[in-house]
């Protein structure tokens, strides 16, 4: 008979389990919810210092505004009120590659540049491995993901304070030290210098601890889901979605082809 | 001109600022995510008993084993396993009016009761408030919603816990009162004992941290976002979802309507 | 041992078979694919005059411009353009109460009434129930969907087109008829003309093609499901999403709530 | 001022235009739904023949079933029976690459393939093309979309009914013909002879009507769409999402990673 494994959870008549405890007597009051989704997907609980960063991760890439996600979701409560969840879907849904994917892109280049090699031990060994990821995504003209921002131009105010983060938690590993190596090397190879960027460090950090490379995008969503939360709520105060709808339809050029 | 007004957040070549705060230097690192998430709604920092129970109740609402909803989630990533966020979104289309729909439900129950008159101030009168709830509700052929569970007949283990956290933390409020208030009272009115269940204490503990029961469903979905990211991370490492296919489709019994 | 029974398909080694018949031998190019659709949700196949009217429905509802909906599709494929299904998704996800909900709720409305009774057999009795109707409403300070329009506020075009069809095709019924003398009686109740909406009109007569009214807001998706395919089309071709997020970003003004 | 271009559609206090015509006066009743997808996409007007190809696409991509997809839908039709729109885009959430993906990244790969020179003009410079295209894939490891099925292993039923309406319709070009080349030539090549796949030739179909291949996966959504809609139907009459859950449950195996 087909079986379906698991180790997330399961309750019966009298207990619920979650991740092999009890839910009600060892869990709710007594670890964070921030803590538990570390924990979930990565099936072990973090340590404090893991957790400090893992959390500052989540804190910088809840929000920035009114992004095309932000207004999607505000735009679908528009003609769906009655359901929270379709808002929130539909601003998910634009956690794409072009958004949300740059954290799980950077992650795995990183993850994957280390990875044809032994872990180098020094900053020249970095800069050298940085060297060589630069020039072979310039000659085959792929986008370093992490590099460059189009609204913060010289610094990312992120970044500085993610890496300081994880120095002082004890974190601070080779996915983080072969980003801050492309930072150093890349204007003499390209020719100019691109910050590294808060969704790139993000990435980073999140490889450092651990967490599989293809789970780091749903870091990102779970993040993305406190800040639609913030504007699906804003949006039931005080909505803008009939306003933007009314600014677009006003502006359109109706053109045959 | 038309302007959109927000609270929520904006960003500049130089800064990022969230919740009138600069996210680099005054939240990342201070702020835990779950405090951000409740602040992003409430657009208030939760005091130190708020969070506490915020939390529980984020742990409480974040999994429940495979469910429906977990299921479907699993099942969209067996077909397009490129897009965690289209997993993750149908995961949470699951969460409307029958499941996580009693979170809310219970707690807009509890406000609409608590604002037909004066707050009571002693058991009594909340045992007469709950008498009125439940007599009208057995008279309209209503459910009461956070009474009953289908697996936990006799107690829900996440009630008692929950309340309890509420009293040690100074938030024990009107909405819990009246919710155990119900919990006294229905069994001569309705001729059998049913046990409050947790998605209905979430709701009555939400609502007295003064959260708005139109964004109470939503506290549910981000809840429930960390327990799909769990689910959507086994699938990737050990996946289920070919297997419930196939036993499926071995038990289709195709015949004409 | 546990049977999902399903009369809509199945396949095995050397056939499928959909709907009782050989989809390759006896289907593909003999059906067209409204007939199929409509095949599909009713288990029976429309005659001549029924697939007629159907199928000028589904061409009523398919588009409207540049809607919430179709802004959220455009603004989702920016973040996240690997994803044609996220953005049709998102799309289709504001089809909800607010816009495609009045094709649903006004064919489940005029069916509520016509329940109440035998079916009338002559313009005066329709006329009886239509006060009725309209009066109960008013009362009830509810909005009898199908009438008014925010933007056609003397007569949506489609209503007239969509009645004569109706009658040409020899299925014009109790629905249409209802909601026709709803036209006709309620300015002498409410004190002002209100045209008959387009969606109205169109839950009207899939009412009176005999589909199940929990399936007519399914109807207007499928519709929407072309129209939101223009839309993705188009911004694959000519993006106007970044401008919009643009022009949002720019007209953005962020302060304390 | 920022404007918005499109063709698709507008609307004023008295008319509606969609792709330039009045869709009352022009298109209702005279235009099919499936004519009208085909245009809102392609911006022109499809030929009878290439009409007749186009709905019998849809129809053979319809449905295969209880699929993953389908399931989805149901499962999440069980949580949130009040969104149909939920159910329908949670089951279109599940067709990306592994499943509906197959239509176009067969319609991409033959599109390609044609790319790299003049258009072959008999069957042996097809068969060269094709043995190319196949050494290639071979030589890289690669899968050929549209080529072998799981459960038809001999032959898709659905492919030369395809081929030979597209002949019949005169609309069958140079993407089917190498299509059939790549049946005729792989056996020798890899060793054993594999069906080519319905999902296949419907890519190759469509690209033969020069619909646009980022768009290919949209007209397999839209099929779906249908027979999803068929599903939610049953769904909602006679409803297996429960039993689903149960079995799923029952069968749960819970144990420590």
């Amino acid at each position: 008979m087909t079986e379906y494994p698991t180790s997330i959870g399961r309750s019966d008549a009298d207990s619920i389990t979650l991740l092999g405890h009890d839910l009600a007597g060892e869990l709710m009051g007594q670890v964070g919810f921030g803590e538990l989704a570390f924990w979930l997907v990565a099936q072990r609980r973090p340590s404090a210092g893991e957790l400090r960063v893992f959390e500052a991760v989540l804190v910088a890439l809840a929000d920035h505004g009114l992004t095309p996600s932000a207004i999607a979701a505000r735009l679908t409560l528009t003609g769906a009120p009655e359901s929270v969840q379709g808002a929130l879907a539909a601003g998910l849904l634009g956690g794409g590659s072009r958004f949300l994917g740059t954290t799980e892109d950077c992650g795995r280049m990183l993850a994957t540049a280390l990875a044809t090699g032994p872990v180098p031990d020094e900053d020249a060994a970095y800069d050298e491995l940085a060297t060589r990821v630069v020039t072979e995504a310039r000659a085959a003209r792929r986008v370093l993901p992490g590099l460059g921002h189009p609204v913060h131009k010289v610094t990312d105010p992120r970044t500085p304070v993610l890496i300081a983060l994880a120095h002082e938690s004890g974190v601070y590993g080779p996915h983080l030290r072969l980003f801050e190596a492309i930072g150093r090397v890349h204007p003499a190879i390209i020719g100019r210098t691109l910050p590294l960027n808060g969704a790139g460090v993000c990435g980073a950090a999140l490889a450092d601890l651990g967490l599989p490379v293809e789970m780091l995008r749903g870091f990102a969503l779970l993040a993305r889901t406190a800040g639609l939360l913030g504007h699906i709520a804003e949006e039931q105060r005080r909505p803008i979605g009939p306003a933007v709808y009314e600014q677009v339809d006003r502006a359109t050029d109706y053109r045959a082809d």
